[in-house]
């Protein structure tokens, strides 16, 4: 039986380590090289905590179930109220920030800045000084905004007087809240804290908040999926790219916003200030993103993860069938495109809670449709192309109503699944701003970066423990 | 030396007639076949004249200094005018139109019913039989919109009283002129001239231009090239898609039209209607590409192509080394995607100047920019891709400053050589709007058809005899 196989020139698939096919190319056989890696890297306890999570019939119904909810989610931007109001559980003397919990000693340079930045705002110290002191001294509460049903892009602090969009799910009855974005360069969320900051962002709460919440008084809900539908079709990934958004947003809420009666003025400036900022509508993104992951949250059994999150020292994910547990690993360093005269070395790792957008299947997941995302982040059309085509490994299916053009109008990959991530070896791409590593500098580049596969290990090993347990 | 060719498989590349490959198919030879065709499709008159002109030094400086024009050229969006004050050579009682000249009697209907509507807007009869006995009755002149630095989107139909664009190339001093867009369905320049139509183009008049004509004053000179280079980064190629541009426009435009001191509600007005219409950049689209292109008209002994303009009858092209003479031949059919309840049957031939887009290097040519663009015309994403990389087999160069980011930022093909066309048997792609063959009723769908390469084959025989005449 072994004969007819050496009759011929030995032709092998190789599985597994390179030096096999080495061995047979040296000797002059032809050899198919996989890109194949055991599930789990080879970590034998995540392998079989992994193994015992494969077909299992009540988490693939789980994970219908939960990415059902995803996808019939209805985003609607209801209107605009503030942090203290309609954030629930907001305290007086509380400031959110992004990813999973951290006290202020171990906060990265920008969020310690953004946190100065708001306590000066909010009038509760006189100088930086006086904040940082304040914020040391433990009478602060510091708390993720995913505990409180908000989001926030890089530093992510969102304080007691901060105007926050309010976004429901129409299909399911929750809410979620982000506070409007400043702009690129020198802002609050990239850790500067300056007199100009502090200028704009009261300028957003004496202004531009009241004006939009006019306009949106009068123009009623507005429905976020098709806009950003849209927007996908014009070239954004409604991550880092946000100019057909904002665009959009901006012309859907004029006839209502030129109706309020609002001093011409006080309108010229408000449009002004969101036509000069591509990015206006990120912080929308994120709470549409978050309003349809919410819907996904907390299904017993479910592998799909519903929020990822960095704080700058770590990134965290949750996961449906985990409910509000953390699995944290160190946040990553972010490869890009720097501005003038920065470079990697003066990057604050990976920071944001805007991963909550690749986690809803756009930014990152969605690249193919933003081809000239890569002149902010780097890379390739090809590379657009390829990031999408990878994502479709990790993820339960597709979303019909988020779909890529180039692509012939598949819908973007969504609904990332711990176990295919560790399975493959694949962590989720995500685009980013990059943020300077000291507080008082503010945005230095954009750039691309994975999500930490240590995070999903963990929770398919808490999982794993989950089932065995009969929970 | 003939018995080596026998001693293995017979291995052959046929080039040619399609017989020759089944032959060798049929007796067991390998065969590979190409598509090449002999230049002129075999016509030997044209073919000698297309061989006059190959590598000819003359020719090739000439076609240099052509292309260079067209790619310096810099329209810039100076103000609103009327066809009356502004067009040059308007007369008082004279209709433009679009494509080469075409008499009253021979219009095709779209074209007829424009013109009825037009007189009707003009206040010249009194109801549409009116309107078309006074049209027959040779009182009013018909010329192209091409012989008065004009562009008109389908029937094309300028008439005395009708605001326009002025758009100025700022690098060489002409200026060209558009009228403003309508939007789709039942309107003008599809040859409906009922009383909504007339009555929207009666407030486009009083409210409309007047409103934009004082925002552009306190705006001062929009420079165009720009602002289309954006829209192809966001899924437009700027002519039948043209939702990033129109928005970008508003949005260029808003804040200086906020400080007009207009009245409020028509200020809401006109950005109610501009918001309502994503096809409303088309207009101004048109009327820089013209600008653009006539830049590079009238450069002796120059084969590069500067319009190209349907007048539903007949397809007609200009180049620039033949000054005004037109080229025609009988306008195609049109393919694409039908609105409910009408077939191509219903369809009026390709109609319109609006492939000055085309000869401009976007629409068509720039469809890689725009896989969005499949849903409004037909076809797949790859259709568009594959239409951009075809024309560069017919054009001089790329237009750096109009990059496609799914071709990781190469220009547009631009510059149609119409030696190129008829060698290698390529004809130009062209995105348009489908009018219904009949006077009064408008647009029924939108496709994607070719110029006629007749067209191309008396332009490169007519360069050949100026060449061979010495002039």
């Amino acid at each position: 039986m072994i004969e007819p196989l050496f009759s011929d020139t030995l032709r092998v698939v190789n599985v597994g380590l390179e030096v096999f096919a080495d061995s047979i190319d040296a000797a002059g056989g032809a050899v198919q090289r996989t890109d194949w890696r055991p599930p789990a890297a080879g970590n034998s306890e995540i392998g079989a905590a992994l193994a015992s999570l494969v077909n299992l019939a009540a988490m693939e119904r789980a994970n219908g179930s939960a990415f059902s909810a995803y996808l019939n989610a209805q985003p609607v931007l209801e209107g605009i109220g503030t942090a203290r109001h309609d954030v629930p559980g907001m305290g007086e003397r509380m400031i959110l920030h992004a990813g999973p919990p951290v006290a202020w000693e171990r906060m990265c340079g920008p969020m310690q800045g953004a946190v100065t930045g708001a306590i000066l705002l909010e009038g509760w110290a006189e100088d930086p000084d006086g904040a940082r002191a304040l914020a040391a001294g433990g009478e602060i509460v510091f708390e993720p905004n995913h505990h409180h049903a908000c989001v926030g892009p890089m530093a992510g602090v969102t304080s007691p007087s901060m105007p926050v969009w309010t976004v429901r799910d129409s299909e399911h009855g929750h809410a979620t809240y982000c506070n409007l974005n400043e702009g690129l360069g020198k802002v609050l969320r990239m850790g500067a804290y300056d007199p100009e900051v502090l200028k704009r962002l009261r300028w957003m709460e004496r202004v531009l908040a009241p004006t939009l919440k006019a306009a949106l008084e009068n123009h009623g809900g507005l429905s976020l999926k098709p806009l950003m539908a849209q927007a996908l079709h014009m070239g954004d990934e409604v991550h880092n790219r946000n100019v057909a958004a904002s665009s959009l947003l901006l012309r859907a809420l004029l006839p209502a916003l030129l109706e309020t009666g609002a001093p011409q003025a006080r309108i010229a400036e408000t449009v002004r200030f969101i036509s000069g900022n591509d990015h206006f509508f990120l912080n929308l993104s994120m709470a549409a993103c978050k309003a349809m992951l919410d819907a996904a949250h907390g299904v017993p059994g479910s592998s799909m993860v519903t929020a990822m999150a960095r704080n700058g020292v770590e990134f965290g994910i949750r996961v449906s069938g985990t409910g509000d547990q953390w699995f944290t690993a160190p946040a990553p360093r972010v490869h890009g495109l720097f501005f003038a005269g920065y470079s990697v070395d003066d990057a604050a790792p990976d920071l944001g809670d805007s991963a909550i957008t690749e986690t809803a299947g756009i930014g990152g997941f969605a690249m193919a449709a933003s081809p000239a995302i890569v002149k902010f982040v780097g890379g390739s059309a090809a590379d657009a192309l390829g990031a999408t085509s990878e994502m479709r490994h990790i993820t339960l299916g597709r979303n019909p109503e988020l779909t890529l053009p180039v692509l012939d109008f598949q819908g973007t990959p969504a609904g990332i699944d711990v176990r295919k991530c560790v399975d493959a070896g694949i962590a989720p791409v995500i685009n980013t701003g990059i943020a300077h590593r000291q507080a008082g500098v503010g945005q230095i580049g954009a750039g691309v970066t994975r999500a930490p596969l240590a995070c999903m290990e963990q929770a398919v090993a808490a999982l794993a423990r989950r089932f065995r347990d009969g929970k």
